[in-house]
């Protein structure tokens, strides 16, 4: 976004009496305020008709568009971001829509309310508010686009399991296990004959109250606003760049107040063959300039991996079938990006032909495990064979798999680690190894059926001594059993601590093993 | 560089007999043209004297800077990139070199003369004349430095191994073993009251005379402009912008027509605590645009990795401790920057205590192997005690080593290959295997020891069937061994073909093995 910060502080305020429509006068910080305009309903409003609001507080000013909702009715949605008095003042080229003013009072968040969330120490996240946010995600691409029915049951399903983020698709879906038509679609017209310059506001509702649906569940909703899986189908990958732009404009004024939503610029937008990097750079940089939020912002791959030190990407969003597989290798993306690593997919629990959708529970959570000790976040997402092929990953529906008990125990693990954001310890030289210098240090063992493990810590752990305790996480059979008593580790060689009074710590010699040594007292 | 191509051609032509000296009227394509102008002694000349000769042939004119080499001498050097005649003026802000005219013809270049090395299909290396560059570099860094004697056995242990490429500083290095004083400085005046206003022509002769040493043996010089050994003792690692900027200028008009030249713009350039990211850009850039040839230009990592996504760069330089030390992760880099990958330092094969000068001869072999079959190129150092601490790294002199061998025997196994430039062949699946689809496929099993190899390619190796013939290759053994009889691969599976007639081929149960397939007949 531009955020346009005024050297005078302008003397700008008028009586509530003055307003012309009666907006709410408050609206929590982070939440959605919301303010229905009455508008021209002739000619092509979504097209010619502009609106926006320059919202102010002190020095601040941010420009937020409107949308047309149809049937005269426009819309400003504002997300303040901070408390206290907001003023704005509309810009149309209708003389009904322009010079409208409103003010409103940004008010304390409700407890469940912790802003959207944001890039913090360069590798992780964190709400606004500063609550942590260890992002664990999962995929329905299509799930908007099944029958009500199905959709709620999805919800349901969300609401119980451990994802507090969900890849899904705006546009409908054409690929294996789900070419259905969908109910409703973006824009006016029919099949073969859209006319692009006319939303279809009923088809963006939907997915707005899904949005709002994932909100109040705390997940957040990761918005692929392009793929590849139309084919032609329905003609939304191959649109005009000035198709594409007002599509994108329309999503960031509908929907970026939701303080859940991040932009997804594609999935696998390598195999969107109609589209260069040039243009993908373009459709980046229209959204990052239109939102007023700057909503967490990336693009997910096929096989090409996006430049993702362009500025405007905030996390690289990642797919790759191996790089998890072992540990040592999602590390290297953090070193060559230096912004949060979101691996969303690293191949699926599932059972069907494709391999990138038949691996087993096992192996899909030994990858969550290898992702998250190197500093990185993983993704889930669920292929299994349905009778009525119902595939999480396409539809939503339930989830079948054995793996999502055992993310969910991943997940408690992490929040229970004495300080969130999980670093190399010591990079390139102990990939097994992730924690927080002085703090804590997980060491997962992977496919490894080792009968016990020697007590070792890199120097860069902690270059005095240094007292832990250890506990065995069994990472399948999610357990986490203390160790009796403590450890005294002491720098013994040029490059490592040992305790040399309790050598090494018995395992059960199951493979899926960690070890968590938390520091008793803080080293350094 | 900045090339200036004129949409009209000039008429630009005169008399031989105009120049006012006499440069040499022929050059052979690639080499160096040398033409020596006087001009005045007093004042300040490197820094205040300009002299800049433009050559033309048809509508291409490059800007060529010229040096001062004291006593009144003023040097331009020109390397023709291509055949046939080249005019030039020069322009100055003294009399005596403005306006000075010269042509030269290029002639066809001599046999060992393959012009710089490029980037050639994204990952790969070629000369300019198409001749194919597998890069296998090692590391000098303070070789210039030494005496006389040692030098000249540096050049004679280089021209037997199987080196192509050396790391060397400009600067002098004060560092762990080598901390002696050198014999001369980059600038007049000294230590403590340097004046960085006047290079020392000796110094400089030194360097060009052991790059014209190189350039003879066939051997590109990594040329490494900047690094943190220095901390403050002679404070070439702090200078201010301007002086930086003046030495890099002199560096690219005296060295740039040096074909084997490549820029290394530091080594560890994260270690110099003095310089900010914007700083290196800012040097890159400098050398990209004075440099009228484009040589290869890159900045080698600490710990933190440059952006090499940046445009000027040409190909990534890496150092990483562990990227090599297993299958799958080098691959990783390719795929960010989409350029090729030199892994300049894997750790040394050395016995030295710090840790990233103590892996065998085994591992660094088995390192060279890995990035080999990733499609990445892989850099030696040979860091073994010596009793009069002549380490080769530092200072050159004699290989001790036993990885010398044995990266001899790969490149000629590489060079062997049916096509240059090795590829995974089904990325992110089968990280155990490069080569190129329908021609040849390495597979390469590292630290394991079967006794049986499933003879098995992905189908991105061939749609169809296709007849191979194979061959043991024993990386440490230094052996190739023909399978007695072919292949007849095919498509078994979804993602596979196999051969159903002889399934596997015995191994001979040691470590570092891999086996070659050569398609007979060609896949698609």
């Amino acid at each position: 976004m531009r955020l346009i910060t005024l050297s005078l502080a302008l003397s700008f305020s008028f009586p509530a009496t003055a307003f012309a429509s009666e907006p709410p006068q408050e609206a929590e910080r982070w939440g959605v305020w919301e303010w229905s305009l009455t508008g021209p309903t002739n000619g092509t409003p979504d097209r010619d008709v502009t609106l926006t609001a320059h919202f102010r507080q002190g020095t601040t000013t941010l420009p937020v568009a409107g949308f047309y909702e149809g049937e005269g009715v426009y819309r400003l949605r504002f997300m303040p971001p901070t408390l206290g008095e907001w003023t704005c003042v509309t810009t149309s080229n209708q003389p009904e829509l322009n010079g409208r003013k409103a003010r409103l009072i940004s008010i304390a968040p409700s407890p469940a309310n912790h802003g959207p969330v944001r890039v913090r120490d360069t590798f992780h996240f964190a709400y606004s508010d500063g609550t942590p946010h260890h992002s664990i995600g999962t995929t329905c691409y299509a799930w908007t686009h099944q029958d009500e029915t199905l959709q709620q049951q999805t919800l349901r399903t969300l609401a119980a399991s451990p994802f507090n983020k969900l890849r899904m698709c705006v546009f409908p879906k054409n690929y294996a296990f789900n070419a259905t038509e969908p109910p409703r679609y973006p824009f006016l017209g029919s099949p073969g004959k859209w006319d692009t310059s006319r939303f279809n506001p009923e088809f963006f509702q939907v997915l707005e109250q899904r949005v709002r649906d994932l909100l109040e569940r705390g997940i957040e909703a990761d918005l692929i606003l392009f793929h590849p899986y139309d084919k032609g189908r329905w003609g939304f990958d191959r649109m005009t760049p000035a198709e594409d732009e007002r599509y994108l404009r329309h999503l960031v004024a509908r929907l970026g107040a939701f303080r859940n939503v991040w932009w997804s610029m594609a999935n696998e937008f390598d195999f969107m063959e109609r589209k260069t990097d040039a243009d993908w750079d373009r459709l980046c940089q229209i959204v990052a300039e239109a939102d007023p939020y700057d909503h967490l912002l990336s693009i997910h791959n096929g096989l090409r991996i996006y430049n993702h030190n362009q500025p405007w990407i905030t996390h690289a969003s990642i797919q790759n079938g191996s790089a998890l597989a072992e540990h040592g290798r999602g590390v290297l993306y953090r070193d060559v990006y230096r912004k949060p690593i979101v691996f969303d997919e690293v191949k699926y629990e599932g059972n069907i032909e494709q391999r990138w959708g038949n691996i087993s529970a096992e192996e899909l959570v030994h990858r969550f495990w290898i992702g998250t000790i190197e500093g990185t976040y993983v993704g889930h997402g669920e292929t299994l064979r349905h009778p009525e092929n119902i595939l999480w990953w396409a539809k939503g529906g339930e989830l079948h798999g054995d793996s999502p008990a055992r993310i969910a125990f991943l997940r408690q693990v992490i929040e229970s680690n004495p300080c969130q954001g999980i670093e190399p310890i010591d990079k390139w030289q102990e990939s097994r190894m992730g924690g927080r210098p002085g703090r804590f240090a997980i060491v997962y063992l992977g496919r490894e059926s080792p009968s016990e493990w020697t007590v070792s810590v890199p120097l860069a752990f902690s270059k005095k001594k240094v007292t832990v305790k250890a506990e065995i996480i069994d990472a399948w059979g999610m357990t986490i059993s203390p160790v009796e008593g403590s450890f005294e580790l002491q720098p013994t060689s040029t490059y490592k601590l040992t305790c040399p009074s309790r050598p090494s710590i018995p395992l059960p010699g199951r493979p899926m093993q960690a070890i968590r040594l938390v520091a008793l007292s803080e080293g350094s």
